[in-house]
Formats: C-alpha cells, sequence, structure tokens
C-alpha cells in the first residue's frame, strides 16, 4: 500500500501567518509526511501565494478542512445563514485550489459545535442543494469534497457512516466522498471495521487520532482492526494523523474543539511517533 | 460480587411526573434491577414523597443525579451563578434525602454542556469551596456525593481520573466519592483499566453505557476489560445502566447530552438485555 | 437472527453412555439450547438408537465432531493408516446419521494432535480424495460435511481459513463447509473478523469458546468484533458453546486437547451463563 | 522507560553455528536491538568464547533460554529423566555464563512439548528442588533464572502467572523471576493485564509475540493494553521481540513450535519493523 501520510498543522501551529505556514511545512517535511492538512477555520492571514510555494519547495501536498459556524451554516433553514455558510464554502474551495489542493473537506455541511435541537428536515434540504453545487465546481477544477463524519457534540447532521452514505447519495456527485475519523467513530459507530466496509471504495479521506487525541498508542483505539479493515477494502487515499492539545491553540478551533488538556507538549516527538506508527500498521495489514 | 444493578430513569420515560415516575418504578422491577437513577435535571414536577412510597412498595433503591447550568454553575467565577448553582445542589440534596435515597452524583461541579473556555483558576476555588460545604451537609444525614467523570464537551472541569481525585483530595471530605462512566471513559482516558486501578477503593458509583449510548455489545467498548478491572480492586458498589435514544426525550437532558438518534425504542427489551449482559460480565470477571 | 445455539456434551458428561447421554440431553434442555454436539471420539459405549428417542423426545438437535488418530489420519502417506483414518470417517457420518443428525464436523482431515512434521503434498492429497468420498457419500443422505480449522498443536493441516477455504476448493463439494472457532482463530488467524468476511457464505458451523475454554467473558476475546461480523455476513447456522475444565474428563479427548486446569467446577452454571452471553451478543450483532 | 529490546536469533538463523552466530549478532545490532536471546535448544555446533567476542564486539547484550526434552525432564517421576534434565540446566547455565549473560530463562522446568497427562506432585516436587539447587548455583554467579509461562501445548507445568508464582513461591530464591510472554498470556491468561498487575515487581522478563507470531500489528492481540500495564508496574527490564516463520528453520525447535506456516520471509524487515513497534508503545505508554 502506498497510502500518503498527512498531519494536520495544528500539530506544529496554531495560526496561519506566513511564517507559521513556513515553520509547519518545514516541520512536516522534517517528521517524513507527504502531506499538510490546513484548517482554513481560522485563515484570514493566510497568503496562499506564498504558501503553495513553500508546499511546492517542500514536495509536500496539502489539503484543507473546514467546519461552518453558527451565523454561517448550511444546515440552517435561515436563508441568510445558508448564504453564509455557502459563501464560505466557495472560498474555502478557492483557497484550497490557490494552494495547489485537490480536497477540501470536513463538517463542510454545518457548523462544527454543539447544537441544541436536531436536524430539521429543511436543513437537510439546504445542505443537499448547497453541497450539490459547490460539488459541480469543485468538479470542474478537477476537486473532491469530502464528508467527514464528526461527533455528536460537533454536529447534528451525520454522526456515522450510515447518515453520510446517505447524505452523499441525495447529493448525487461522483466527487464526493467519505471522510472517516477514528476519534469520531469510536464515539459513534459500532465498532472501527463495520463503516469501513460499509462505506468501502467511497472512501476519500482519513483521519487518524486516538480516543482522546494524543500519542498513538497512549489511548485504547484498536487500530489494528481499523488498518486491517483499511487493507481489505484497498484503501489507497490520504491518511492523515490528528492530535490536539493545549500547548498549540488556534483561537477559535481549540475551543471549537473543547481542547482543555496538554495531552503533548512536544509536536515534533508527537508527529515522528505518529509517523512511525501508521507507517508500521500499514506494513503489518497488509493481507499475507 | 453482589454490585446493586441500576437503570437510568430515562430509558423508560423523560418526564418526573407521578405517573411517568411510577411508570418507570413498576418497569425498574419488571426487568429486575435493584436501583433506579433519577436525573434531577428536569424535576420540577418531581413529587418526592409519592415516588418514595412507589420505590419503597417496589423494594426498589434510588440515586440521584444531575448537572448544573451554565446561570447556576459553582464552577463560574460570577457569585451570583455561583450562589444559583449552589442553590441547585442544596436542593437536589434535599430531593434526594426526601426520595430515601444516600447518593447524589454527576457532573455537581459545572454546567452540563459545552464550554467556550478552559476553566479557571477561581472557577475552580468555587468548585471546591461550594462541594466541600456539601459534603458537609451530606455527611450529616450519611449522604454520599459522587464526582462523576464527564467528557470534554459536558464540562471543562474534570475530564479524567487523574483530575477528579485531585479535586476530591482539594474537597477533602470522605464522603466524596469518584463516579467513572464507561462512555466517558472511552473519549478520555488512556483505557478502560488505568483509571479504576487508579481510583481504587475512592470509587463509589459506575456507569455502564456503550460508545454510542445504545445497546450493550453493539458497540465496541472493551467491558470485559472494565469488569475484569472492577473485580480486581474489589468494587462491591452500586453499577447503573444509561441508555440515550432519540425515543425516550427528556426535554432539556435529551438536548445537553446531544442524543439525536434512535438508537432503540424499545426500553423493556433494551434494558432487559443491559441487565443481563452486565450480570453476565460481574460473574465472569470473578478470579477463579 | 435465529441460529440456533448449541453446547458441546463434555460441558456436562466425559463419557457416552447410555446414561452419560441422558444426563447431556436432559442438561442441554433445561439450559435453553437448540443443539447438542456430540464428539464421537470416545463412542464405543454410544447406543445410538437409544440416544435419538432421547433426543427427539427433548426435542434437542444433534451435531457430531470428531478428530482423528495418528494411527488411522486421512493426512498420512501411510496407505494402511489412511485407510484406517477413512474407515473412522464413514463410521462416524453413519453414526451421526443414526442419531438424526446431518452435520459431521472438525478435524475430519487429521488426526487431533501435535505434529512433529510439516504436512506433505501426499498427505494432502489423500486428505483431500478422501473427503471427496465421504462428502458424495453425505450428499446421499443430505448431509453436510464441516471442516474445523483448528490451531499449529492439533493438527498441521488447516491452520486459517484460508488454508481451509483452499482445501475446500479442492474437494470441490456443495455440502463440505467451512467451520470457525473462536479459540482457535484467537490462535492463528489475523483478527476475529478478516475470516468471516473471507469464509463469508461458506462458513457452516460455528464454535465458540473463550481463549482460555473457561467461562467466555472471563477471558479476553473479542466477541463483540466476532458477532458483528457474523451478522454482517447474514450467518444462520449453528452456534454452538465449547469450554472443557479438568472437572468433566474425556479418557481420551481432554488428553487431546491438553486440558490441565480446572476452569468451572459447575456446568449447569457455566452453560445457563454462556447461553445467555451468546443470545445477548446476537441481540446486539444486529445493524440498527 | 529505559528497557532493553531485544530479538530472539530465530528471526535470523536457525543454528549455532559460528558463522549463523555472528550473522545474528550482526544483524541484531544493524536493526538497533540491545539485546540478543539465543535459545541453547541446539547449541551443539555453538562456540561460546567466539560468540562473546562478537556480542562485546558489537555492544549486543545476551539471553539465553531454553525448554528441557522428554528424555530430560525435571518434572518427571523418574530419577534417571530428572537428573537428565538436571543437567541440561547445569549446562546451560555454565553456557550462559561463558557467553557474558546474566539471565537464564524459558520452560527451565519442563519438556517444551504436548504432555498426555496431567503434572503429578511428584513431579512438581522435582522441579522445585532442581530449580532450588539450579538458582542457588546462578547466584553465586550473579546470575538470575526465569520462570516463562508457557501455553498448554508446550508443557503442563504452568501454564499461567498464578501458577508460576506459586511454583516460584515453593522454590524460594530471590533469583527466581517470572518471564511473561504475550503469545502465551493470549491463550492461558485472563486477558493481558492481569498477570502483569498479579506479578509486578517479580516480573523479570518479557516476550512479545503476536497471538500467530508474525509481524506485530497482523495479528489482534491489544499490545496498548499490555504496554500500559507495563508502564503501570514500573517495568525496567528486558523486552523481547519473538517470531517464528518456515522461512527460518531451526532442526529441533521449530518442530516443537509446531512452526508450520510462512509469516515472513525477511526477517530484517519483520525486526526492524518490530523494534520500531515496540519502541513506539513503550513510548507511548508512559503516563502522561
Amino acid at each position: 500500500m502506498t497510502n500518503p501520510i498527512g498531519v494536520h498543522a495544528l500539530v506544529w501551529v496554531g495560526e496561519t501567518t506566513p511564517s507559521a505556514l513556513s515553520e509547519a511545512v518545514s516541520r512536516t517535511q522534517a517528521a517524513g509526511y507527504d502531506l499538510l492538512e490546513l484548517s482554513l477555520h481560522d485563515a484570514k492571514q493566510l497568503d496562499t501565494a506564498a504558501a503553495r510555494a513553500e508546499l511546492e519547495r517542500a514536495g509536500i501536498g496539502v489539503a484543507c478542512s473546514r467546519g461552518l459556524a453558527f451565523d454561517a451554516d448550511v444546515s440552517s433553514t435561515d436563508p441568510a445563514v445558508v448564504d453564509r455558510g455557502a459563501q464560505l464554502l466557495a472560498d474555502s474551495l478557492t483557497t484550497t485550489r490557490e494552494l495547489g489542493g485537490t480536497i477540501l473537506t470536513g463538517a463542510l455541511y454545518s457548523a462544527l459545535g454543539k447544537y441544541s435541537t436536531p436536524l430539521t428536515d429543511g436543513g437537510r434540504a439546504n445542505v443537499v442543494r448547497v453541497l450539490r453545487e459547490l460539488a459541480a465546481e469543485a468538479a470542474g477544477h478537477g476537486m473532491t469534497l469530502g464528508l467527514e463524519i464528526c461527533n455528536r457534540y460537533e454536529t447534528h447532521v451525520i454522526n456515522t457512516a450510515h447518515d453520510a452514505l446517505r447524505l452523499a447519495d441525495d447529493i448525487g456527485a461522483d466527487n464526493v466522498m467519505i471522510h472517516l475519523d477514528t476519534y469520531h467513530m469510536n464515539i459513534e459507530e459500532d465498532d472501527l471495521v463495520r463503516p469501513v466496509h460499509e462505506v468501502g471504495d467511497r472512501l476519500g479521506y482519513v483521519h487518524i487520532g486516538e480516543n482522546h487525541r494524543g500519542y498513538l498508542g497512549s489511548g485504547h483505539l484498536d487500530f489494528g482492526a481499523f488498518f486491517h479493515a483499511l487493507a481489505d477494502v484497498g484503501y489507497t487515499g490520504p491518511i492523515t494523523f490528528e492530535s490536539f492539545s493545549s500547548a498549540v491553540v488556534s483561537p477559535g478551533l481549540s475551543s471549537d474543539l473543547a481542547v482543555w488538556r496538554n495531552l503533548w507538549s512536544d509536536g515534533a516527538d508527537l508527529a515522528a511517533h505518529a509517523r512511525s506508527f501508521i507507517a508500521g500498521q500499514l506494513a503489518a495489514a497488509r493481507p499475507r
């Protein structure tokens, strides 16, 4: 298997200023990763042209991710809120393209946060409509959208692979794929294997996170079972490591993700460890 | 082992009206449980004298639980908010006593919800002060307080056994014990075993919930490991089953708990299954 | 799911005398099982007509199992040894039929024991030839043969589902199915899920045994994962509980199985516990 | 934690000739291990002085291991057989010492093989007597004996930590320690955690092997749980990787271990992978 192995920028830096971006790229390269995932959550300071040049110089690929906000949310039934959400998505697609990326993924379908009511039919219809349009736009640029399945506290739209597949069916675009994240699967799915088989060749992006989002192996997720399943469905796409600690704070995102604990302080050690862990699991999971 | 086995009332009913209470008690008895756990979250309609009579008639014990609210929160630094939280706790202790219970547990130390900032030192000091006073009051009635350790999305005060033990140390009262919940442990702890050994004989209450809060065994929690650890530390206290589905809704609590999915619709089948599952694990876990 | 749930007779009795058989049948019935599995390892004292009458009276189905012996072994290259093995199999098929059973399973392809050399090509060819003939004979009576996959210390012919499927392919008979046993899978397979998906609808019989062959849940097998996989492939065949303790000894079989420890002494408690455990897992594993 | 990490010589070579030994040492060094474990099972060709020189040159430590044989078995009740077993042990201790090693471990208490009857009281008494004498001899040289707990098919003397501790108690020597092996624990113990806590500071040697003895992570052992437990008891001793494939054959040992399958063919890749896997688990398991 030759899956590209990625790392989330928040392992390195909490901002997207040019100097922060430069640090993220060089550390990603030093730790041996193929891919940097950049959250567009707080990306106002991002200089896309400079970032793209850094990435290309380093030979590092890029994928972008984001969630929306309660006042810019395509799962709302308030047209103005939906429009602001659609605009955020359109802008993010542009940013991704300018960075040289082909994947925009995340909670593209809702705010990243704790809702106080269930999803409504009208809200869901808005998600389908907006993402269908975004997918068409993305397709014109050879780009792919990912539906990252998040836990109940981060969205009320899709919490399981089952929900995500139905949403993707309703959107009905070939360039909308499913994005599984072990951290969220641990909370919402029956196990770490069923969803992989259920999603099968519609799987397009993977987040590897420990149950508490710390060092891989310091928690109790059954990564062996997950990597066996990835091998069994023949997944060859990106696998990106995610971990959050109060040691690296992004003003908005850290709070949205409820990062209260210092799970690590040395991102370089963390990332080297994770790179080796993931590569070791991939090697072991190949059927013999 | 002869642990009392309990069930959360929200498996049966979403309200605390006399008729709902009566139904909860009779179904708890029919399913073979020893104990009913009652959330005091939405307990305005509760008739404690009538409920106590029902419980005694059925020979069912009671434990009470609750979290606080953002405007009545002892982890706040706003004195008025803290006072309202302290009042809620005092009232809940009274209610528990009137019901004939000796255990009040839950997120007694904070709102049950997603915070947007980390805990402050001042907020934590308020928690310690209020709970120390509440513990003294409880001790006078032979009652015990539980610190239920909840996940990052439901509190920012204590997310791990390590945090909870330090908080209990600071409160410094013998009748404050630790309450472990497998649903929350799955998200926050290193595994389901370490915290049990770490807490040891300070463990006073246990919630058994699946990773997605559905049928036990339909998820992927390693209950074998957890029950082995309970046996190894000699735990003989209550073990209460918790499960939430959109099939039974409590107006406020269901939203605080982010219950968006229909994980089951037949509470009686669910509870009979859980009773048998827990008893089977207890029997198997005894060292031979 | 409506899988018949069975229990191995060695949970009850170590012999096959009429009185022992009678005890096994009545206890199987009392514990709520649908099926009794009878080893034909030491079956000289078996009165098949009387046993069949007992089984029918109790409404209990029967399945037979066995391994061969080093001096009667169809995986040998010594024609006389192979012939004795083939005769044992033919006799066992007759016995199974006389008992009213339609399934003969086990290590039908080799001695049940520790070999000192790997399987030879000639030995494997003999297995294929003899089992092809036996399958034809069985088919004429509407009967099915199971290839139970055993661990490296109990056979050198097939230790994995991969090996078993290739052997079944070479035998090439529709009434030869695969028999998975969690005790053996735990030692030989990559995990408890891959083999279930690999075998798929060729799965015809299942043994549930704990890693040390004691109480279910007293060990550490991930039964949740296994039952989830059974549900995912739609398995509806028999599921039989196996457990061995020095408390119930079969003169030859106990030694072949290396039963040195007293893992339980009360077979009735053990079996009632296992019946409830298996039924609970089946109920929980159904996709919702 | 600074546990020395070792590798079993059978990952590299099947013999103990000087050239084989030389290859084993240089490959152990190249793969970054601290320690080479040498089986004395087939050690007639071993040139201890040359081997010691190689080890010292490479800066690699050594530990020796072995089981006995059915005709040289200290658990027998035949005095001549016991004496031959005692002689094998005495010779092995000498060899270990000549190699510069301080640890002799393994199934020092019985043949490495499938017994056909349970251990007798007389046989056990012989084990205690002989090992007490051997321990005294070892103590005089500052050496330690390990009781490796093996599965039911490889010995009938001790299959669990519980049995091993009682045997060590009866031997009553400070330099007799317990040796846990995940491959055997998987078959015989309740889980991979209980025995670690039970043995505690009497743990002196650890074998890491996958459930089928192949690549770490290609099977399903819960290594996370095991390494968490090692960290929790503060184990700082050697941790040695064991894996067997038909690709590297030791004339006697491979058969005793029932190695029928080709689980890997590139020992260097296997060992580098295992080294990284173990180091990664150790780093992750440290409480934070």
